[in-house]
């Protein structure tokens, strides 16, 4: 395609014309000049191809496909690979229907266990949802299909999405935010990215420049094309000057004549509006040009597939010597989950499974037996169905209970208004509990849940959304023939009120402030030193793993260099296991308010019993900074970090200390308001205002007041402070003979000149 | 005096020195017009005159005086009248030392523990600190001295409160922050305020025209001068435009000068000056016109009235049966501050005192055995004292530590960084338990502690910085000989992380966010439902009371109407004792993010025993409402409110409703990005709409999808989430032959019309 000539070719109408969907699900054609249009379907963990018939909100019936684990499994494998793997497959899948484009992944940061969509996002941790996502994109780019990172930027909750103002400070915006899609950004190279629904700090995220265009493009060097999520268009001139350039799916001609009249106006420049087209053009033509119409994909191959990744990502949160079972043991799998899995959520994500695999039905060669236990639908308990599960658990020497969440409890669209589970439910494992010593819950849910029970049971082992082999993946584990391997991407709080953004999250009216800033999941339960239910980062195996030998190639290092830790793993137990080390770096002595320590790096590791490797991890500037808001850059302040290898988040084994020199100075401009401690912290300043301050100590009772202890008001500590942030003009208040208006201003220029 | 005729026939330059002080504590005198000098010290408990030499910061040698219990303690009287009574005393000083303005109180909201002026302030509640305040400042008031309310405004840190920048949101500010000024402006009608060193949202408090004159003079009807915190001027030429009539101390002319010149070139109108000028002498002339020189006090009555009112503030926190003791029981007192109570702080308001009291003076004649158990400097424990302490102990029925925070520890211009004890205080309260069942606390502090070992003791009582007569206050409520009657002011977390301002308290450099916003205090403990230490509002006493009876006058009101309710309070125990009884009122179905509950009212009252009494309460519309940023005034959600009295924030005894009727309403207008269920939620705009929704629902798939179950991606629920939250114009994404741009702005422009 040559999409210059193209582009010169077409009249302003075509052109805006273009920016717009056909439909649902297809981009437009322009018929003379041979312009194909490319189809777009929605993922991100199977494909929703809807190709005949799309109904009013394109979210009904579509074609069978395979349901992978959600990215609330799949980001609990911490696994690069896995996600990789999960992506060729639907790339697979992709060029097999002839989709160009399958939308996700989604990086939005999991701020409430509350919003409705936490099953399609990966993690409260902004690097590694980034690093989930980009091996995503990795993936099924790799097969020449595209993806569409969303939803940029700040949609963190449901409740009111399409209008709510995201209000986020600029440094919270980098460090958390921001940060999930710029990882993905830069190491994922996504086709196109997709712009949210909701206002960021005052301005629509389909119309603001700041983050389509200067991060997004200047800053990270995006170069594909923006799409609007699906209605996500408001003021559609504005969308294309700010960087907006396809919308979907359309407004039935009104922005594309809207656009029209603001080029002939001089509004639009017809350049930017040809950018659009031109950067749209450039994918389709992408995707037409290494086409693979020839493949195929088996059914079962992915659907073993779905079943190897959700073994890699359930998290065994509690066993106390109850799992692995044996093949021998008589046991009950008792709920509805057991029979009837709840492995993905409602919404544009919804695949229309090829087959679903339940737990009963994949260990039909154990023996089990099954009780129903409660009603799907509603709190409501039954008593029947609770006696019969009863009964069942008697009988055998374990009972493992599925449950969970309703479909109605977590969907695209809206959010929880609490985090328990059904009322039933909970009523269920306490009864069963209460005469069966020996009961695991597997949990299906996408979001984390309250456990009043948890201290009653003996396992526990969460299955998220788990994709349509999720039966399978569960017996594997629960038997033993996988060894769990998944950690926690989130916190699990204790309850609900404990989660930081509970006092403000889903806003007043259209304003929703993000008022805990940086202290998202971990961040804050650490800082505030509160207990949870289950840490980051948590996960147990049936072997165990020893860490020892950190290393550092350095001690001291600038920060545009690098440094690189290692240490050393072992399987200290009796089966093959793989285990997640974790590096959390922490910045003891910041001038700023910081998170404790933050997750900066990770590495999933197999090893077989008595093995060790040796696993290395190379950290440069990023891993040591925060965002400084003044620089505009993240900076490093100069001093000693440390930099901590765990198995969670609050199970840390090794540590090692590293000094980081910053090779960037803070901008710092004196006057009359500067502190007399901050002037004289800066070495250069304090040469020039000595004189002055040993006059003003000579002159005054600072430091040396000779009254009574008992007559004086002030201690030396209050001396000290006060002397210290008193600002310089406060001198002409306290000792007006020691100085001028006049001398104090020439000091003080006199320092900024020397910078 | 003829003001205005005097500042006819001053100079500029007159007019400019008498705006700022003549030395730390006398505004400046005109000779030839015969202006005289008047004097300002510092209080607020008790009178700290530096008549002869002040040094440098007018912090040293003051005369004697009674040093009444700090405020702190006093709001923990929740007693008005008490608080009057100290103010007279306070007045009558004055008078006898010739001081025209007695500097506080100080109404400060306790934000967080570790603010070292907390002592000095009164809650963590506005209600009740201006109720405490209001009640001061009417008594010194009516002894013909005038008070300065202080700091003015958000000043809750000492750490660089000379330059930091308070970043509150409007809403906090007027629920919690200004309303602590505004209610003692309004009852206590101060003759002065006082400015803070801070900026509030930008700009110096010295500066603020906003909270100096738009809100404190034009809102709320304050009459007096507003004079700075010595030292805050920053530009003096804005501060006068702003309202900052009184410069404390001076610049030494600087300012003056610069003052005159700014008339000369026209940056500031004379009359904005003379207004000044009249202020301050209006304030002079009140003070001499009702001048009372002949005024005689008698020490021994105000110690007397000190120990009074310590006995009325002291919290019994803890009491498993331990207390009262019994004049015939063998007790050690052990603690440095047995002999050498804390009683007040460091700072502006030390008074140098005319005597102070002990613990051991006071119960000279009990027999107790005594012995130091710690060093009063710093954290090491010496081990002699330790056990000499643990030996006295043993030897007795009880034993009674006194404990608490040293003088380094809180003070004026610094903050805690910790809200520990010193570890040999600890140390020792461990060791003593350990060996003696019968152990109680007797704590000096004037700010919250953790108590690690609060499982380990059988009673705390805390005194606070209970003023000189604090050892007879304590002995007499030891001792049954005054039934503790106070209630917690603050709430006491269990650790310094559990306080809403932890995260970021002390700001960045010079900016401090309040970003926990309203949730200050048991607004944050209770929505967060947070286990503390002690509740708000907590204090035990030796009777018991039983609340019954609770009825109101009115069960639907307008919000221009008031309600009253009444309860009955029965003293249930064997002996007199008063009880305080709290008004909370809840607000359950609010549409804004507010607290669970807020004090509305309160009243302290006596009863033998056996003795009911029926307490009123009258509640208006401040009680049932929120500050309606929107409105710019305090609204009234239509609904029903709970009305709770408690005997603490956490003991609620009995609860009415009530429901209120807005009479205002809230403003309110339409465009295409109101959703469709805010449309539909208000009657005149729904039925506009209503014709466009019916033919939408007809042609989509909402509200009738006929797809199977397992092949709909979406529920019920979300189909009306989605719905109930979509803008209007979305309807051109989602259904373009449904309407048309021009029709939905008509539809708009109607129900905007209608309006």
């Amino acid at each position: 395609m040559d999409i210059k000539k193209l582009v010169g070719e077409m009249t302003l109408e075509e052109k805006a014309g273009l920016c717009s969907g056909a439909d649902f699900w297809h981009t437009k054609t322009v018929d003379r000049l041979n312009v194909p249009a490319s189809m777009v379907s929605d993922g991100p963990h199977g494909l929703r191809k809807q190709d005949e018939k799309s109904d009013h909100l394109g979210v009904n019936d579509s074609i069978k496909a395979v349901c992978f684990p959600t990215a609330c499994a799949t980001a609990s494998s911490f696994d690069r690979e896995l996600l990789t793997s999960l992506g060729e497959a639907l790339g697979d899948e992709c060029q097999a229907e002839n989709v160009s484009v399958i939308l996700g992944p989604a990086v939005n940061i999991k701020r409430s266990p509350l919003c409705g969509r936490n099953f399609e996002y990966f993690s409260e941790d902004p690097y590694l949802a980034a690093e989930m996502a980009g091996s995503h994109i990795k993936g099924v780019q790799s097969k020449a299909v595209g993806t569409s990172l969303k939803h940029f930027l700040a949609n963190n909750q449901e409740h009111r999405r399409m209008t709510s103002d995201s209000v986020v400070d600029e440094r919270t915006l980098r460090e958390i935010y921001l940060a999930a899609f710029e990882g993905a950004v830069k190491t994922g190279k996504p086709w196109t990215v997709m712009c949210s629904y909701n206002k960021i700090n005052g301005t629509y995220g389909s119309e603001n420049r700041r983050y389509l265009t200067d991060i997004l493009r200047d800053e990270w060097g995006f170069d594909g094309y923006v799409m609007s999520d699906w209605g996500a268009v408001n003021d559609r001139v504005a969308g294309v000057i700010a960087g907006l350039d396809l919308e979907m799916p359309s407004s039935g001609g009104v922005n594309d004549a809207r656009l029209v009249e603001a080029v002939r106006d001089g509004r639009l420049k017809e350049e930017v509006l040809d950018q659009a087209v031109t950067r749209i053009l450039t994918i389709v033509d992408r995707y037409l040009k290494s086409r693979k119409p020839e493949t195929v994909w088996d059914k079962e191959v992915h659907h073993e597939l779905a079943r190897k990744i959700e073994g890699e990502c359930a998290v065994l949160l509690k066993n106390q010597g109850i799992l692995p079972l044996s093949d021998s043991d008589e046991v009950a799998f008792i709920g509805y989950f057991a029979t009837h899995p709840r492995y993905q959520g409602g919404g544009s994500s919804h695949i229309n499974s090829i087959k679903v695999e339940s737990a009963v039905e994949a260990a039909r060669d154990k023996g089990v037996i099954y009780a129903q236990g409660y009603e799907i639908d509603g709190d409501q308990g039954n008593n029947t169905l609770l006696e019969e599960a009863v009964e069942a658990a008697k009988k055998v020497k374990t009972a493992v209970i599925f449950a969970g969440l309703p479909e109605s409890f977590e969907s695209e669209g809206y959010d929880r208004t609490h985090m328990a589970m059904p009322e039933c439910q909970n009523a269920l494992i306490e009864a069963v509990a209460a005469v069966q010593p020996n009961t695991v819950v597997v949990l299906h849910n996408g979001s984390p849940v309250e456990m009043p029970w948890i201290h009653k049971v003996k396992g526990v082992l969460e299955a998220y959304l788990g994709g349509q082999a999720v039966g399978g993946a569960v017996v594997d584990i629960l038997y033993g023939h996988v060894n769990p391997s998944g950690k926690l991407a989130e916190t699990f709080p204790i309850k609900l009120e404990d989660n930081p953004s509970y006092l403000y999250y889903g806003g007043e009216k259209d304003r929703a402030e993000y008022r805990e800033g940086v202290f998202v999941g971990y961040r804050y339960y650490d800082k505030k030193k509160m207990e949870v239910l289950f840490p980051f980062g948590h996960g147990l195996s049936y072997t165990t793993f020893e860490y020892s030998n950190m290393k550092a190639d350095k001690s001291t290092m600038k920060d545009d260099e690098t440094v690189t830790v290692s240490l050393d793993v072992t399987n200290t137990g009796k089966v093959k296991g793989k285990e997640v080390v974790q590096i959390y770096v922490e910045a003891p002595d910041s001038h700023v308010i910081r998170p404790v320590r933050e997750l900066r790096e990770f590495a999933k590791v197999e090893l077989e019993p008595g093995e060790t490797k040796t696993v290395a991890f190379t950290l440069g500037k990023r891993a040591f900074s925060y965002y400084h808001v003044e620089l505009k850059d993240w900076f490093v302040q100069t001093g000693a970090y440390f930099i901590h290898a765990g198995s969670s988040s609050r199970d840390l084994r090794q540590m090692i200390s590293v000094y980081v020199e910053s090779t960037v100075k803070e901008p710092m401009v004196y006057d009359l308001n500067s502190t007399i401690g901050d002037i004289l912290s800066d070495p250069d300043a304090a040469e020039i205002i000595t004189p002055l301050i040993d006059r003003y100590k000579k002159g005054s009772a600072l430091g040396n007041s000779d009254g009574d202890a008992a007559k004086s008001a002030i201690s030396q500590q209050m001396d000290d402070a006060m002397f210290r942030y008193m600002p310089l003009r406060q001198i002409l208040s306290f000792a007006p003979d020691v100085s001028s208006l006049k001398e104090l201003q020439e000091l003080v220029d006199s320092i900024n000149d020397k910078k």
